[in-house]
C-alpha cells in the first residue's frame, strides 16, 4: 500500500486511507471501531454516503507502513468494502 | 438539548450534534468511542481540528431525544470538550 508520509512532533507519521463500500446500515460503526481497535490515533475521520455508496476519508497518526497496511487490510475484510486505498495529501 | 428530525426507515430519527472543543491529540478517538459504545448508528461522522479547536459534526440515528440528550451529556464529560450543541439541517 502506498502512502503518503508527514513527520509529526512525536516521530510518527500522518498517512491517510480512502475506503469504498457499499452504503450499509452500520457501516460507518463497524470502521471507526476496527480503527478504534487498532490503537492507532485518528488525526481527521470523514465518513458519510450518498447514492448507495458509502466514502471514507481517514487521516492517521501511524509509527510506520506495516501498521498503516495492517489497519487496510483489517477494514477490507469488513462485510461491504469495495475498496482501500492511499489518501494522497495532494 | 434541541434538534432537529427527519424520519428514517426504521422508524428512527436522524439528529446532528456539533462538537467544539480542544484540539488534543486522543480527542477523535475518545468521541468515536462515547458513540460506539452507546450502540448508536452513525449515519455520518466529520471530525477535524485546525488552529487548535477541534469541531466534529456527526450524523445519527436515535430512537428519541433522551438517547440523543445522554449522548451529548457523555460527550461534554470528555476533558478538553467546549461544547456540544445542536447541529442545524438548514
Amino acid at each position: 500500500l502506498d502512502a503518503c508520509w508527514e513527520k509529526d512532533n512525536n516521530g510518527q507519521f500522518l498517512a491517510g486511507l480512502k475506503i469504498l463500500g457499499e452504503d450499509v446500515i452500520g457501516m460507518t460503526n463497524k470502521i471507526t471501531e476496527v480503527i478504534l481497535k487498532s490503537d492507532i490515533n485518528i488525526r481527521s475521520i470523514s465518513l458519510d454516503a450518498s447514492d448507495s455508496l458509502f466514502e471514507g476519508n481517514v487521516l492517521l497518526y501511524v509509527k510506520d507502513v506495516a501498521t498503516l497496511n495492517r489497519l487496510a487490510e483489517k477494514i477490507k475484510r469488513i462485510k461491504g468494502i469495495l475498496s482501500v486505498g492511499r489518501l494522497s495529501n495532494e
